[in-house]
């Protein structure tokens, strides 16, 4: 069927090499990148992921970076980029050494990069890479996906999104399985922009799992109210995003859904609250920590995608804000989040001073 | 400021009672069922709701329906509904015999009534009611609201629907407080078919909670993922059934969300997922009983609103797909949800016969 080089050993894209090893005639290669030097060793001698505590079949094929040949990457249908973010540097690299240009990269990591122009909104990962990376060759996935749950066959329906839908297409024609179904969207920066956002936000839903108690449990209210106060803003969000980014092709969708109320935004926010690292540091944020305090003692050392997020939204945002490019009075919980992450202010969502005529 | 009569001492109106009072200028009265006598009775007392677990200040005037007179119900500004479905007759009756119209009647009892004719979509309660009740007082309350939350002072967004704004905005002012937030929205048909709806779909949402454990806990991506679908088929149905109200005034809402997407829909599955009396029968069927066991057994003689939703949903929406009015291959949860529910089959839901291009 096709040959998959997934770059980099991480849960998520470990995660993904199980799910494609699952069609028979798929070959698929999973290479480490620097820092899974541990992880490929115990894949190679036990048939176990460590970090995603779940079995690798032996079809796929577990490699060091050392190990990774041209005739492999030239022989790629389809690259997979599955570094964290900080390892997004070392794909690239690899994509140019080799010399390849896959006619399909799907990207995992997550992220945004704040603009050089001030004025702009931040780009997603996947824009931030058009310079080294074809545009028209990139697909981005999004949804609710817990790797590990992945990895044990647990069913779930996440997107694919790419400027070229027939591009998305044919990655779903390597991945989807019984119970891994994989919608198409064509709202790439959309999704990208949702993907990123999602661990922002779920820091703000998250705070009020920490925040209001009731017998022993967090008050359900107030986490459906900001739940559903993320997704609109998530949506205000992608939107500004979408349509400040110069390297989205097609910015008219108006027979789909837009991203955030559908599995990158909504669905993908829904299981992210409630598990993982940034619901960790809301829930401590609402349970009245700052973050300083939380990243010198019960999060020291763990990185936090939805921080970054937020860091480099914020010139962005605030800029967006003054020139009335975004209404304020309808983002109240990423103004809240981006006080509390950004002047490691005291986390405060002030249910009181927002009604609707505002928003 | 406003004299408040809430019909039916039940958990609902009770809380929106004690919100109502924290305005000193607002007059309640909260007036019990024929049903409702012990918990009169016990409030009188100890000033506590016993069903509701929470205490009801002073400033509520709690009576028995014999002790209604005509004086408090022609004072009335607002007049709330707040039975459950069995006891709608008994307040039309108590509106009708003392010949009252007042400006505002706000709605919380949320329900379906199959339309005689079975061409046509399920009613909203309150459309049922427009033959007795003047359909432009008619106020509907949707939203993240567990009411013992809001007894307790929890905070939370909801929305106050109506054909006509002004009057959803005059029930605001009686009502919202610094932990009640009210949003207005002039879709009421949509407000209201999400409001029964949800607790349909949480039975579907819920039986993945029962379906899939890891290691002593649900998995996460399947829940996700059936909200996420939950969410989208409501949209669909909640739009069917608004554009086939012939009582619907005003049916383009062009420049206002979907209900779906907000509070009433996606903020209220969100809560009613994981609690309640419809989240437990979903997840017992997730679980692999069928619903004849489960009514016999663990919930025997216990009321789920979900169920009579699905029942009252059943022939119109039979009807609505064998003519192409609603596309089967976009609403595969609402035909999982009706076949277990009506033809007393197991709970399955195939994920691996969905992706998105047939959707």
């Amino acid at each position: 069927m096709a040959n998959i080089v997934i770059l980099g050993a991480g849960v998520m894209g470990s995660a993904l090499a199980v799910t494609a090893s699952t069609h028979s005639a798929n070959h698929v290669t999973l290479v480490g990148s620097p820092l899974d030097d541990e992880i490929i060793g115990a894949i190679c001698q036990h048939r176990h992921h460590p970090v995603l505590q779940a079995g690798i079949p032996p079809a796929v094929v577990c490699i060091n970076e050392t190990e990774l040949d041209h005739s492999t990457m030239h022989a790629a249908d389809i690259v997979v980029i599955g570094v964290s973010s900080p390892g997004i540097t070392w794909v690239v690299n690899k994509i140019k050494r080799f010399n390849v240009a896959p006619a399909c990269i799907a990207l995992v990591t997550k992220g945004l990069v704040a603009a050089e122009d001030p004025q702009l909104p931040p780009l997603t990962y996947a824009d931030a890479l058009a310079n080294d990376l074809d545009p028209r060759c990139l697909v981005g996935i999004g949804g609710p996906c817990i790797a590990r749950e992945l990895a044990l066959g647990f069913p779930t329906f996440v997107t694919f999104g790419s400027h070229d839908v027939a591009v998305a297409k044919k990655a779903r024609e390597y991945f989807q399985t019984d119970y891994y179904r994989v919608a198409i969207h064509s709202d790439f920066v959309g999704l990208e922009a949702c993907a990123a956002l999602k661990n922002f936000f779920c820091i703000g839903v998250s705070a009020m799992l920490g925040a209001w108690e009731l017998e022993g449990q967090h008050a359900k209210n107030p986490v459906a109210a900001l739940f559903n106060q993320a997704v609109l803003e998530m949506a205000l969000l992608s939107d500004w995003m979408r349509h400040g980014s110069e390297s989205s092709s097609n910015r008219t969708i108006d027979d789909e859904t837009t991203v955030a109320f559908d599995l990158p935004g909504m669905g993908d926010l829904h299981v992210t609250v409630g598990g993982g690292r940034n619901s960790k540091l809301g829930t401590l944020l609402g349970q009245g920590h700052t973050l300083s305090e939380i990243v010198k003692g019960p999060m020291k050392g763990v990185t936090v995608e939805g921080l970054d997020t937020g860091r480099q939204l914020l010139a962005g945002f605030n800029r967006a804000l003054a020139t009335d490019t975004l209404p304020a009075a309808k983002l109240p919980l990423t103004i809240a989040i981006l006080r509390s992450i950004n002047e490691d202010a005291l986390f405060t969502f002030k249910f009181s001073e927002y009604c609707a005529d505002t928003w």
